[in-house]
Order: C-alpha cells, then sequence, then structure tokens
C-alpha cells in the first residue's frame, strides 16, 4: 500500500515526534489476536484517512474499529507499550482537522460502540456507548417524549462521544445552556489502557476534583470516552418562529436584549445574519425563496431569527414579544412568522444554509470564533474590507449566545492560499487584542493549536500540558493536535 | 494567646502533617511587610475559626484579609515556601467543615475582595471579585433586570467565590441548571503564588483543556478563586406556586413527571417533604400554619412544591398543569395555589424552614445526597426504622434534581454520639452500594472526605491527587479536607 499525504490547505506539515513508531506486522498480528477480522481494516482506509470537508489528510495504514470498552483498554495498552500513536475518530464530522491523522497514526474508530445501553424514566437520564449517532438516540429518546439537549447540522453522521469530546454548541445553547451541564457520568479508556469509570446518575454530585469536566472539551487528547450518562430534556410541546429584517446591527442587539427580557425561559434560539449571508442562501441555494417584500439596499439590511419554545398557547408569547419590538419605532423593517411546520422548517433553512451557499460561491474558508455581541458586525465588516479583493465574506450565527460564523468564498480559484494568508492569523490576533475566542464551539484540532498562545497565557498553556502527561505520558493520544507543540 | 481544639462531634483529629510549619514571630513580620494592619487580625479569632453550625473548630491563630489578588499570591508564594498551610475563607457558611482550620492553619479570609468590577450589558456578564456576597451582587444586577443563576438560603453571608469553589446547588437548579454552566471565566491563585488568569467572557469558548473546570467544586484544594466572570440571567416577570397534598411517594413521581412534560422550561422548582418534614415545621415554627384543610394520617401524607415562572399570562400554565394532574385519579388530594407574593413566600418558607424546625427538636445530623429519585422515600423510611429510638427522621429536597436532604434530630441530648454512629458510615454505604452520591451540593470538606472511597474507585482518587500534586506540591492548600489522606 502507498499512501500519499495530500494537503488541500496551507497548514505546513509538523515535524513527526520522533519517539512514535509505525505499524508492524507484529503489531498488527497482535490486534488480530484480540479483535475479529471485521473490526480491523487495513484495506479500505480512504474515507477514515481525510475530514468531510476534503481539507485534512492523513495516511495511516489501519483502521481499528472495536465494540467494547475492554478492547480498547487492551489497543491503547499496546499501543502505549509499544509508542503507537492513536487517532480517536467518532463521525469525522470536525471542521478543524481534528479526527483524522496528521501521519500515519492508529485510526481508532468508536462506530461500533453504538449500543445505547438504558433510559431512567424517573430521572430522564440515558446510559449510551459514544459511537451512537445523535440522531439515532434522537430517535430512541422519542419513545420517552425527551431529546439530547444540544442539536447539530451533523446530527446525522456525529457521534455522542465525539459530540462530548468536543464539546459541540449548536443553535439550541439558548435553550439549554452548555452540553457540559447535561454529562453526569464517563467512562474514558486513558492512554495507558486503564479504564477511568466515571459514570454517574446524579444531577448533582460534590465529590472531589470533577475529573470528567477535563475530558470533556479535550478533543480525545486525554483519553478515550467510551460510555457516558446523559440528561435528556423534554420536547417542547409548541414551536413558532419568527423572521425578522432591520436596518442596523444595532437593532438586532436591542431585539437580542427584548428577546431575553420578553420572552425569558422560553427564548429557544436567536440567531443573526448580514445581508451578505442572507443573499448568498437567495441567490445560491435553488430551494430558497425571498422572504420579505420590502426591497432595502442589500448592505443596510441584518436579519434575525427567533425561535420561541412553550408548552402552551404560542401566539400569546409571540404577540407580546412583536408588540414589544413593534412599539419602538424604526426597530422591525418587517416580521414573518411561520405559520406551519412546513414555514418553520423553510425558515429555519435560510440560515442553516449558509454554509452551503457559501461553498457554491467559492473554497470556503470557515471561521468560529466567540466575542463580545457588540463586536460582531465590526470584524466581520473588517475582514471583508481586508478579504474584498479575493473573497466574498459573510457573518451570521448563533447571536443568543456570542458566536459567530464568519465564512470568506474564494473568488478565484488560484488564489486561495493568497486569500488564507490575508485571514490568518490576522484574525485570531484581532479576536486576541479583543479578548473574544479564537474556537467558540469546533475546538483547536489540527487547524488552530499553535494559535493557543494568541488566547491563553503561556503558564495556562504549560498546566494544560502538565495535565495531558499525567493522562498520556507518552503523547500517543491524538498527537500534534489541540496542544502546541505535542 | 492559647486555643483550645473545641470537638462538637466524634470525626477523630486527622494526623497533622509532619511537613506543615507553625506561624512564628518572622512570619507575621513578614505578613505586616505586605498588609496593612486592618488585614491581619491576631486578636479576636473566634468566629473565623469556627463553622456557623459550631460543629467544626479550629485553633488558628493568624486571620489575614488580603484587598487583592496581587497580596495573595504573595501570602501563598511566602506560604509555599515556608510550608505554612492555609485555609481559603469565604462566607463560612458551608456544612462539611470546610472552610474553618482543622489544626492551626493559617486562614485566608477573601472578605475584602468584595468589588463587582463590571457588568457587560449586551451580554449580561459580570465581573466580580470573590468576597462579594451573594445579595449583595443580585442587588447590584437588579438594575439591569438580571440576577445571578441560583439561589441559596445563606445569600446574605455567602461569597460568590464560595459558592464556585463548592459549586453550590440550591432551589433553582431545576430552573438554570448547575452553576458551572454560568461561570465563563476564573482568576485563581495557585499554592505557589501563581496568578492563573482564567478570565472570559465567551459564552462558547473550545480552545483546549478548559481548567477552570477542575477549580469549580474542588473546595479551595487547587487554588484561590479571586475573581469571576458569571453570565447572569434575565428576572422572571411571573412567578407562581403551587403547593400539593397526596397521598403517596409514588404520586409525587408522576406529578414531578407531569410538571416535566406540561410545564416544560417554566418549572422553576420543585420541592418535597414528607409528613415529618411537614408536620416538623408546622409543630416547631411559630409563625408556620397549617395550608391543608383535609387531615390525613400524618404517616400517609407527602407534600410537593411546584414553582413556576412565566413571562406573560402564568394563569394559563398553571391552569393547564392543574387539570393535568388532577385529571389523574388519586393523585391530588389537595392543592393549594399563592394568590400574592405574601402567600407565595409563606409557602416557600415552609420547605424553607424545615432544617430549623429539626433544630427545635434536638441535634441535627444533616445529609445532602444525590440518588434515584424512585429511591428518596425508602432511604428515608430505612433511616427512620434505624434510627427511631435516638432521633426523628425527616426527608425532603429538591425531587426536580435528584438531591435529597434526610435530617435526623438526636430526641436524647446524651446519645447525639451514639445517634450519630448508627448513621455513619450507614447512609454512605447505602448510596455506595445503590449508585447515589454522598454529597450532592454540600461538597465533601472534613466532613466526608474519608468516605470518597465509598464512591469513586481507587484510581479515580489517584487520579484526583496526581491533580491535586500539580497544582499545590506542598500540599498547603485546604490539607485534611477532600481527598483523603492529604
Amino acid at each position: 500500500m502507498i499512501f500519499t499525504a495530500k494537503r488541500f490547505f496551507s497548514q505546513a506539515k509538523k515535524p513527526r515526534n520522533p519517539n512514535h513508531g509505525s505499524i508492524q506486522k507484529s503489531d498488527i498480528e497482535y490486534f488480530q489476536s484480540i479483535l475479529s477480522e471485521s473490526e480491523i481494516n487495513t484495506s479500505d482506509l480512504s474515507k477514515y484517512n481525510v475530514d468531510w470537508m476534503s481539507k485534512y489528510q492523513g495516511e495511516s495504514k489501519l483502521v481499528l474499529l472495536p465494540n467494547s470498552t475492554q478492547k480498547i483498554s487492551q489497543i491503547l495498552s499496546y499501543c502505549n507499550k509499544n509508542m503507537l500513536p492513536v487517532v480517536p475518530q467518532s463521525g469525522n464530522t470536525g471542521l478543524v482537522g481534528g479526527s483524522v491523522p496528521h501521519y500515519d497514526e492508529i485510526i481508532l474508530s468508536l462506530q461500533r460502540l453504538n449500543k445505547i445501553i438504558d433510559y431512567d424514566t424517573n430521572n430522564d437520564i440515558v446510559t449510551t456507548e459514544s459511537g451512537v449517532i445523535l440522531e439515532n438516540l434522537n430517535q430512541y429518546l422519542s419513545q420517552f417524549n425527551t431529546e439530547a439537549p444540544y442539536d447539530l447540522g451533523a446530527k446525522g453522521s456525529c457521534f455522542v462521544g465525539g459530540n462530548i469530546a468536543t464539546h459541540a454548541g449548536g443553535k439550541y445553547l439558548v435553550k439549554h445552556g452548555p452540553l457540559r451541564g447535561y454529562v453526569l457520568g464517563l467512562e474514558v479508556v486513558l492512554a495507558n489502557g486503564q479504564i477511568m469509570n466515571l459514570l454517574n446518575k446524579s444531577r448533582k454530585d460534590n465529590t472531589g476534583i470533577d475529573l470528567k469536566q477535563i475530558f470533556i472539551g479535550s478533543e480525545g487528547s486525554l483519553g478515550i470516552i467510551t460510555k457516558a450518562n446523559l440528561l435528556c430534556v423534554k420536547k417542547a410541546i409548541e414551536k413558532n418562529l419568527l423572521f425578522i429584517k432591520t436596518s442596523s446591527f444595532q437593532n438586532i442587539l436591542q431585539i437580542h436584549n427584548i428577546a431575553k427580557s420578553e420572552i425569558g425561559k422560553n427564548l429557544a434560539a436567536i440567531e443573526w445574519m448580514d445581508s451578505y449571508a442572507y443573499k448568498a442562501v437567495i441567490e445560491n441555494i435553488k430551494t430558497a425563496k425571498e422572504v420579505f417584500e420590502s426591497q432595502n439596499k442589500i448592505d443596510q439590511s441584518y436579519y434575525v431569527l427567533i425561535e420561541i419554545n412553550t408548552n402552551f398557547n404560542k401566539d400569546l408569547v409571540v404577540e407580546q414579544f412583536y408588540n414589544s419590538v413593534s412599539s419602538v419605532e424604526g426597530l422591525v423593517d418587517e416580521c414573518v412568522l411561520a405559520q406551519n411546520d412546513h414555514q418553520f422548517d423553510e425558515l429555519w433553512k435560510i440560515r442553516e444554509l449558509v454554509g452551503s451557499a457559501c461553498g457554491h460561491i467559492g473554497k470556503v474558508f470557515k471561521y468560529d470564533i466567540s466575542l463580545n455581541t457588540s463586536q460582531m458586525d465590526d470584524i466581520t465588516k473588517d475582514l471583508r474590507q481586508k478579504c474584498f479583493n479575493l473573497g466574498l465574506t459573510v457573518g451570521y450565527g448563533h447571536i443568543g449566545d456570542g458566536n459567530l460564523h464568519i465564512n470568506i468564498s474564494c473568488l478565484d480559484k488560484t488564489k486561495e492560499q493568497q486569500l488564507e494568508n490575508q485571514i490568518e492569523p490576522y484574525i485570531f490576533e484581532w479576536l486576541s487584542k479583543k479578548g473574544g475566542s479564537i474556537s467558540a464551539e469546533h475546538g483547536l484540532g489540527l487547524m488552530k493549536a499553535d494559535y493557543l498562545h494568541l488566547q491563553k497565557k503561556p503558564e495556562v498553556i504549560d498546566c494544560m500540558k502538565n495535565i495531558k502527561k499525567i493522562f498520556d505520558p507518552n503523547l500517543i493520544l491524538n498527537p500534534y493536535k489541540i496542544l502546541p507543540g505535542i
């Protein structure tokens, strides 16, 4: 087998860890002795070696697909002794190159760890293996009238374990708060094969240092999550959606503040997009139709989507909120209210298809950042100006939790590299100065590991590295990622 | 000065760490060189040396009350070099002996670190020093129509920093989820004096290992929290409260399930108490009056309190929920609805005064545990039977988040020790077998550190100790507590 490392983007290859070994025939023989034939793949590895954006490409020669915690323990114990690096891989839906090898690391796929173990009906806690697809989990949960406390575009492919390992966010963070608050327990296998039983079904458990927190969001660098106890939420009975067109970003901030005060706990999501994002969808997605009647100059309009969930008369809440925002002169240019489930889905799609729409225009550079909501339009405009000769810049995202997505579509196929150089590290330095986050919900992975110093002080990074050394002293777990220089 | 260690309860004194030094004249001179006179107290230490229950008594000879992070850094750096143990003390309202010395540790009071630094109106994030009293914080926040995302009985005395260090819970956990989800950033001083700047105003920030999580709930054993960024919540506009009397604990579980489904996100709190708890309040608290008209046999009734928060017509929600529960035959014996703010407060007081009422009966042994809600009545009954000759056992607490409080009032002053021996470690072993938590929201402190093995596996405790050694290698921070053998 010959594997060629194909790099689609510029990120320079990091030096290979000289202590790491490469797969030998004897290693394969060991894995054959503990795994069944279907749990070892050495022949058809292409889909495991590349991320879904085709941005990051590895050259692994071995994918292991164990179906039990015990087998993962045996695999890691062996790899740790023999200095064989391992990349844990869940649904491989990440955007930062966190789940594909950088060199020839063994890929440890969680896809056969896909059993839902049990459900506690009194307390709405599901216990599941980590390789369960989010959508499958939700299908299972529907019998109890509950669902997972987060929702992601990738729900048809992503795994619960990967969601926890990357501390996934999504559009319903406003409604539920962070995923971390719902992960009651974990089972994790450490680099040396030790199984850490941190499973727990108590919502409140203040007994010593809460170790499971360290694994949540550590992107597979400290251990491999094999099971989880997840607190589920009851499904909302009534949902409604407003789509508002307004003339300034300042208005969006004001609408957001009114929504928080007036809708309170029934505010499920609040998303914004600028006119460039809106136009990208309407012009590039065939099924998307213009929502509003009024025609403003494209560069003067802003859009905000507000989902309200209630368990009772939704019209009352919508009416009260609408009266409040429309009583402020100049705040609402036009407001559309979904009249049925179909319209509800169609309106959401306009927001959800921004990424795809940008892809129609050209190769997309995607940034997932947090910052003070008041600065969201400033940074978008700044980048638009900086990249105007090469790219189309759109701003959109979760205004309710301070998470901005900036997509920049390259307008000239031959100048992708030049465009990327114009954006990075400029955007990260901008955030470093203003106090935002270079990764809101996507994580660091390979893409941003080397920019961590822009956000965290040296002593904080040192401290992370000290913790890494406790859990993975041989640095075999997901190397080259998350932490710089590891 | 002569200090005598007074022990009110049985917990044996742990052996003094032989590596720890004791305060010398030269130490006092050093502290005088970096602190003002009002920041050093060597003469009137009694209130700092004992917890508010008068259960735990230390013999410290020195209280330091620095008013800046920088000074705390200098103090800890000096103590670390000179092996002087330190107990961080916030409001000293804990129930497990976590904030008073075991021997003569220096008490580092956070009470002068009491400045609220700023408020971000777009994102509702307050930045505050850690020694701010929770009630003062809420007073400050009221100008923005927001409040802290938790509420505690001790709010008039407890400090925000102590709340975070112990991961405080409280009655509104159902409404808001755990405090951890609202702590966006921290500043922490480590044992060696290093200031860890983990301050952050992003709700989503997935950049490497989330170090601040380790400090939340670690009870001052890894570092001293000096500042925090806290996400605040908008105040609910309308509140209502139902108090239901029913004939079985099974009914309470069913009412809870209906409340989750029917009230959804507008369910703010749901609390239960058994007839022994209810009776204790009615018979021992002068201001508490019988709420219900129907007279059942005292040992057959159960009570549930349901708070509903909405931003609009509250009667609609209450009506819908009441119709649902009363349509199930035999579920509701009697239901009372608060008609005004005064009644709202009076009904809540019946639940909140259970602890005081038990104190009127005799010395109280308080247990704060988590377990599957279906077992809450079982463990209470089991303890009642086990202790019936010496104590009165009442069960009550936060059914909405699986947190049970069991209070056992001693009926014979001369047999307190005998009663305690009947309860402990029996209650902790019971939980160990059934999979609950020996500390839901109060923490381990001195009281439960040595029972940690009943809940966590040896390898998990070892891992906690390894983390302790990274942050506090000389074991000077809050010694004898949280972790066994440290």
